[in-house]
This record gives structure tokens, sequence and C-alpha cells, in this order.
């Protein structure tokens, strides 16, 4: 271990302006949006411009035994990103050149500091997009979208980011660059190591570059409807009647009741039915209108109040509840956003679970899921900067439950440092151990991203 | 390293008739379809029941020393199943039970052995599908797809084994059970090794049970057309055009002059026109119709001679054509049946650098290729059991090629032996190294298929 002085300036030396060791770079760099911060500032911050800024600022974090955050746009819900005393904050961000568009083999190459959004306006100007659409599309990086394996509202009908990668660029934690996968569509030569990247948390490598498979834009409308339950556990079973209808919305969304009252509240939306819960359905493409038409049937028959727009706008409106979750959830305190998974059919029963939690713990639990691929975010509201130990003990039930059901304790957020304790539950002590050691494989001496995923 | 036949006696203590030590099994375990053979009997072969005598010769082979090579149907087309003198030959076929289907989590749990048409047909009778189909998919098993990560003639529409499978049970080299990936279809917790698996050729070690991810059959009517041009390239530019359309085929399947003539003769049928060069094309779902007669638009726009159906009895007439191509060859010679996958915008391309080939070495390369997805299979045919020099040497002008087009040496068949010498070119030396430093995690030892897929 070298001196931290020495280091920032073995830093400075070689890559000038771009070291920024202001308080404000430092202490900003302590937090993504999970709520959780590192113990303190971080030794640097570096506004990597180019892949040889990345390769550099390795070799130094190797030759000085210092650690390196890799670090997007900051939005995690994990904690994975958060840089603390002693180590490099290594921002990718500035890099966000879209290097090629081709329409005709359906791909882009990308930097990774490109913000999902922004690549996905240039990709609708030539009738095409990047289909991975987390919630954050607008404010996060394609970089932490691959890192943390990103989902979204339209995953069910069209994939995560998983499917949306050929293949990458990496820099390993000693500076040296590798390219994985191909530009092909198919390839099976040696082991897959894109997808081993993707959710890999930047405990792994630094992705520089990014070859992504696109989708052409769909045609034709959208219909967007709003179906409201009794209680959530018939809006649960609602939605996978609609599943097992065969008929496969772009995106199905449900809130339950507190999350519901929370966001009306919020958008000074009358108050909805004391107890009733919500599923927000959008179907697309040239057979939206009867697909709409065939979930209202199917949703009415069980007892929703059905509403349905062919209304672009109104659609967005529609939408646009679902959508305020996360400012109605930080109106009512510090927010524990939680990720867990389940089989589809197994949706009803891990409400129930949930419920079971909120009596034992005497706490509401409002909670959100992607319905049409079983993910829900249960929220936990608390005072106060850190998480109790209380709601430890309740989260950790909700973990259990959701892999009883055949599930994971995360769907989409990654494990970071706010799950890192269970990940062992999940895995197994044979498959934590033998995860560990291809950890070790790409950084032997563990500077990339220490702490998170694996208990230290 | 123990002596083979204390290692044989203790197989057959521990697992009894299991244990096949027949001249005739020994022999058979040698070669899969790739032409190619180990240089002697296998030492034995283990017919595993249960993953507990998958477990049991793998304790046997880590206490003694001895490779083992897992075999699910040995139509492999690398040399990947092929055993050899002192290995044990650990075949799965028997492992063919349906543990489990849910339609309504689209999913299915089976043993590895079960070959993927008998799956499809217990599928299709609850209305559903697991996509992959290997034109192999009736003699070739479900464990053998996820470890080739095998493709067909419908992925360009319906995906590859990659995007098929949430999870798989392994055993380790050492006898270790792990289970990967769960049974909802988001997940990120750690890294994804079950894609890692993936394609990894039986060196990381042996499947035992996979999770599924299925869909619902397509309803809908089936058209089949044919386009007939004057020369590959044209083909290969009108399929290019077909992509570039907006039209996704379920099949878009090419035939150059001397694949369509071999095919031709051993079907009885007449004679191709000199040069000239075919697509087969499907399209399936409530548009197929309609889809169907815009490519066929298309293509007549670029001097094709456009046949189309609509009868699914001539659509199977049709598509056997292209099926007859491997029966076809084999009256030729012995085959050597390669696997280049290029950017689909490259085809073309690629069919030039295949016509520079033949004029170099003075051969025909009679080539077949999904066209949809960029994949080629270029045949050398040639006398006698061995791959002469020069066609080694004429098919790494070929690997050179798709590599210098952004492509890959291997789209769906794997290195397995055959390819192992070019691995290094394609992934570079720091990546081949990482991923030999990845299968030793999995197995330290070095006894699961040792020489396949990395050089000795
Ligand atoms: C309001 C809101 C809504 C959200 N909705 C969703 C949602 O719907 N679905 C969803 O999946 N997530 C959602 N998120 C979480 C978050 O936006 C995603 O995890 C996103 O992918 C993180 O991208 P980022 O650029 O902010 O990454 P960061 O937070 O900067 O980093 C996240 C992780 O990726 C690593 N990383 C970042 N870039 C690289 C790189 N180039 N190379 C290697 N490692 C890298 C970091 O080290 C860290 O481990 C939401 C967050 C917010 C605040
Ligand atoms: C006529 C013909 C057409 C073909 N068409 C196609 C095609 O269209 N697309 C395509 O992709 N392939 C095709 N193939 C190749 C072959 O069928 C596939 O590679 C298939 O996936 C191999 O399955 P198998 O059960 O025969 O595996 P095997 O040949 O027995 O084994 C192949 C490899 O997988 C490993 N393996 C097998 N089972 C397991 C297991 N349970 N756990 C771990 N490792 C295992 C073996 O060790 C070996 O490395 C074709 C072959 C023929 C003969």
């Amino acid at each position: 271990m070298t001196a931290p002085d020495v280091v920032v300036a073995r830093l400075t030396e070689a890559l000038g302006e771009r070291v920024d060791t202001s308080d404000a770079a430092r202490h900003a760099a302590r937090a993504d949006k999970s709520g959780h911060s590192s113990a303190g500032p971080a030794l640097a911050v570096v506004n990597a411009r180019s892949v040889a800024d990345v390769q550099e600022t390795l070799r130094i974090a190797t030759a000085t035994g210092t650690p390196v955050v890799t670090r997007g746009a900051g939005t995690g819900l994990a904690g994975a990103a958060n840089t603390g005393p002693g180590e490099i904050a290594l921002c990718v961000r500035a890099m966000d050149r879209i290097l090629e568009i081709r329409p005709d083999d359906l791909l882009a190459v990308v930097e990774p500091g490109i913000l999902n959004a922004d690549l996905n306006d240039a990709l609708a100007r030539e009738g095409l997009w990047w289909a991975p659409d987390p919630a954050s599309r607008s404010i996060s990086t394609v970089g932490g979208n691959i890192a943390t394996g990103a989902g979204g509202l339209l995953c069910a009908k069209y994939g995560v980011v998983r499917d949306a990668v050929l293949g990458l660029q990496v820099v390993l934690a000693d500076g040296r660059l590798l390219s994985l996968g191909h530009r092909s569509v198919k390839g099976v030569t040696g082991y897959d190591l894109t997808s081993l990247m993707i959710g890999s948390e930047g405990t792994l490598g630094v992705v520089v570059q990014a070859t992504l498979k696109l989708r052409r834009l769909v045609a034709g409308d959208v219909c967007t409807l709003t179906a409201v339950f009794a209680d959530v556990r018939a809006a649960a079973a609602g939605s996978a009647a609609v599943t097992a209808s065969g008929i496969q919305p772009a995106v199905m969304e449900l809130m339950d009741a507190a999350s519901l009252a929370a966001v009306h509240d919020l958008l000074g939306l009358d108050s909805p039915l004391a107890g009733a819960a919500q599923l927000t359905i959008q179907t697309d493409g040239p057979a939206a209108v009867a697909e709409a038409e065939s979930i209202s049937r199917v949703l009415r028959e069980r007892g929703a109040a059905v509403v349905v727009s062919g209304d672009p706008a109104e659609g967005e409106r529609l939408l646009g509840v679902r959508r305020a979750m996360h400012p109605a959830m930080e109106r009512l305190g510090t927010t524990l956003i939680e990720d867990v998974s389940v089989p589809r059919s197994a949706l009803p029963a891990m409400f129930d679970e949930i419920a079971r939690i909120e009596r034992a713990y005497g706490i509401v639990i409002p909670t959100v899921a992607h319905a049409g691929d079983g993910n829900l975010h249960p929220n936990f509201v608390f005072d106060g900067p850190d998480v109790p130990d209380t709601i430890w003990a309740a989260a950790a039930e909700l973990f259990h439950a959701a892999l009883r059901l055949g599930g994971t304790l995360t769907g989409e957020h990654g494990i970071g440092v706010l799950k890192r304790r269970w990940l062992g539950e999940e895995l197994g002590d044979d498959q934590w151990e033998l995860q560990r050691r291809i950890k070790q494989v790409f950084d032997p001496a563990g500077i990339l991203n220490p702490g998170k995923v694996f208990t230290p």
C-alpha cells in the first residue's frame, strides 16, 4: 500500500485535470441513490475521457494497491458505486460517444458513459431502439445498465440487458484491454464472458465500450389500460390471469394500496378506495387494440374496474402514476427499495408473505411490481439516514420468502453493499466460494470494488 | 494417476451394470458426428441414471485423476464428446425425464438426456415449446444443446439456447452439486454462471438438470417461399434486403449452387440452373401471409424467381431440400462442416471470401447459411478419414476472413478439438489465458474434457 498522497500525485501527474480532488467531488462519490453512503469521502475522482485514461488509472491503482470503484451516473440502488476513504472513484460518465449505429446489422457501438435515454433518442432517429428501459433511463448510463444487468418496465416483452449486448471491451484491474464477444448475432467461441460481465457491478473490470443488440421501433398503436381491484391479491391474480391468457403486454405494472395512496397524494389526485390496488398495462404493435380489449375482458371478469385509452397522452398520464412512486416514497422518509423476483405464478403468494411481514413487524411496506415478470419492489420507509435493525430483519424475511418461492434476492438492482449479507444464502457456500474465485481470476489483487457483492 | 484397471474396478463396484466396458461401447464413444475420432477406445462408458451416479463417477475420477468426457447423444460436430484411451465416457442420455412443466410460468424442468424433439412433443401437448431447434433436434439432447450453445433454423426470430435457460444444476469435477440461476425470469444475484455454462462443452461441469424458459406455440399460419437467384452473392444480398426491410422471417436459409446441385441430385429433383443459389424462407404468426407477400416483392425486385406456398405439407417439402444438405454431403466424401458467423450485412462479403478461397485452393466449398443471423456452414469435402493439410489451410483462411468481418469461428457448433488451434486468434492471448484460469477454478485437476476447447 502506497501512501494516499503519493497515489494522488501519480494520478495527477498522469491524468492532469481529469483528477478531481475537490471536497465536493470526493463527497459526491460517497453515495449512489440507495440512501446509503460510504464511511467518508473518496481519495480522488478520476473523470476518464478515453480508454487510455481508464487503463492508466488502473495501472497506477495496481502498482499502488489502491481500490477503484467504477462509476457511471451513480443512480444505483444497492450502494455498489459508493466510494470510501482510500478508494479512487473512476467515473466514465464523460466517455459518452456513439461510435457506430448500423441499422442493417441492428447494432450500435457506444462508450459506457452515454445516458440510456440519450442513446435511445439518437437511435429513434434511425427507427431503432435499445430495449432495456430502467425507470432511470434518462439519468443512468448504458455502462451502468450493463454492470447492474438492469431491467425495466418493458422487459417482460422485450428483454433485459442480458438479452441486448453482443460484445464488450473491458479494462482489467491491471490495465489490460480485452475484447469480449463479437458483432455477429451468434457465436459460441469459448466461454461467454460477455454475459459474465453483465451484472458484475464493477467487480471484474471496467466496461469501456459496448456493442449493443438493437431492435426496430415497434410500429402501430399503444393502448394503455388501468384496472382497479379490491385488494392487492386480486390484482396479482389478475396479472397472472393475463399472462395465462397468452397475451404478452409491453408493460404490466402493479401498485398496492399503500403505493397508490402515496402517489395519489403526491399528485393531488382523488384518494383511491381503501385497500384498492391497481394494474397499469400497455399493449403495443399491430394487435395493440385487440389485445387491450382481450385483457380488459379477462380483468373485468375478475371484478376489476377497467379504463382503456388509445390516446398516447392519456396513456403517458396513466403510466405517470406508476412513475411517481419514487418521489412519493421520498416524501415519506428514508426509503430502502427492495427488489425480489419470483416466478410469475408466485406473485399472489409473495404478496401474502409481504402482508405477513407487515403484520409481524407492525409496518407498512408499500410495494410496486413489474407484474409481467414477477419482479417486486417493496419499499421500507423509516426515519433518519441508517436502516434500523428491525427493518433489516423484516427485509431478511422478505428475501427468504422470495428464495422459498423459487425466486431471487434481486431482480435488477444488484447486490452492492446492501444485500451482500444474504448472497451466500441464495448461492450456497460452494457457489459463493466459486464466484469469489472467479473474481480473483479477473482481479487477483482485489482492487476492483472491494467489499461490494461479496462480504469482506 | 491410478492404473486403468483399478479405476474400472472402482467404477464397477460403485455403479454396477451402469458401467459398460464392452468393446462396442468403448469404440462408439470415440466419435461424435464430426467425422473425427479419438486415438483409441474409451476406458469405460458410464451410463448414468441419476444425479448420484454422476456425482459418484466424478468422485472416483477425481480420486484417481481420471479424465471424464460427458456425452449426450454424440451428435456434436466439433469432436467435443470424443473420448480416448484412459478417459471415462460419462453418458447422461438415460437421464431423460421431464420433471415439471409449468404453463403459467412458461418453464420446464428436465434432465439433460432428453432429446430436444421428445421434449418439444410433450410441450406441444400443452401449447408450449422450447425454441432452440438445431437441425439435429430429433437426435440431440437438451443437455448437449446447452453444453454447445446450440442454434438452429428458427433462432434469428426466436433465439438460441443462451436465451432459453433460466437455471441449471451442475455437478463439478469433484462431485459437488451446484444450483445456478433461478425460476424467476429476472435475477442478477452474483455472476451469471448459468450463461457461463452454456457453450462450455463439458469443460466446466456436468449439467444434470435444466430449468428452461418456454414460449407459447405461435398461433396462425406458416408461409413458405423459395427464391432462386442467378448467383450466391445475389441471394446473400437478397437476404440482407429482407432483413433491412424490417420483416423478421421465422426461417431464412441460403443454399449456394454446389449445395443446391448436390441436394437436387440426392433427392432426384431436376438440376438447378448452373450457378443458381436459393433462399428458403418461412414466415409465421398472425401476419404470416402479409409478410410472405412483402418478402416476395422485395426479392422479385432483386431479380429472384419466387414461389410462395401457404400449404404446410408443401412448405415442409420445400424446407426438406435444405434439410437434405447433410446426407447430400455425406455422399460426396468425408465432410468437414464449418460454422463461421458474421454480421448479417457481411454475408455477401463472406461469400466473396469463400469464392476467393475456392479459387486459391482449387476446391469447391458447398455452403449453406442461416442467412437470417449470418451463420454460414461451408462444407469441405475430401477422401479418407483425416482432414488433409490443404483443407485445414483453406479452413484457416475462412476463419481469418470471418474474424476480419467482425464475426467468429463458430456460430453454434463449438470449438471441441477441431477448432482449438484457432481459439487464441479469436480471443487474443490475454483472454485465452483468462478463460483457462476460469476453467481451473471449476476443475483444478483438469479432469473434465481435457484437451478440448483449449489446446493442451
Ligand atoms: C428513480 C430511479 C429509478 C430506477 N429504476 C430502475 C429500474 O426500473 N430498473 C433497474 O434495473 N434499475 C433502476 N434503477 C437503478 C439504477 O438506475 C440502475 O441500477 C442503473 O443501471 C445504474 O446505472 P448508473 O450509470 O447510475 O450506474 P452507477 O450507479 O454509477 O453504478 C452501478 C454499478 O455499476 C458499476 N458500473 C457503472 N459503470 C460501469 C462501467 N462502465 N464498467 C464497470 N462497472 C460499472 C458500478 O461500479 C456499480 O457497481 C433506478 C434508480 C432510480 C434512482
Ligand atoms: C445432422 C446434424 C445436424 C445438426 N444441426 C445442428 C444445428 O442446426 N445447430 C447446432 O447448433 N448444431 C447442430 N448439430 C450439432 C449437434 O447436434 C449439436 O451440437 C448438439 O447440441 C449436440 O448435442 P448432443 O446431445 O449430441 O451432445 P454431444 O455431441 O454428446 O456433446 C456435445 C458437447 O456437449 C458436452 N455435453 C453433452 N451433454 C452434456 C451435459 N449434460 N453436461 C455437460 N456437458 C455436456 C459434451 O461433453 C460435448 O462437449 C447437428 C448435428 C448433426 C449430426
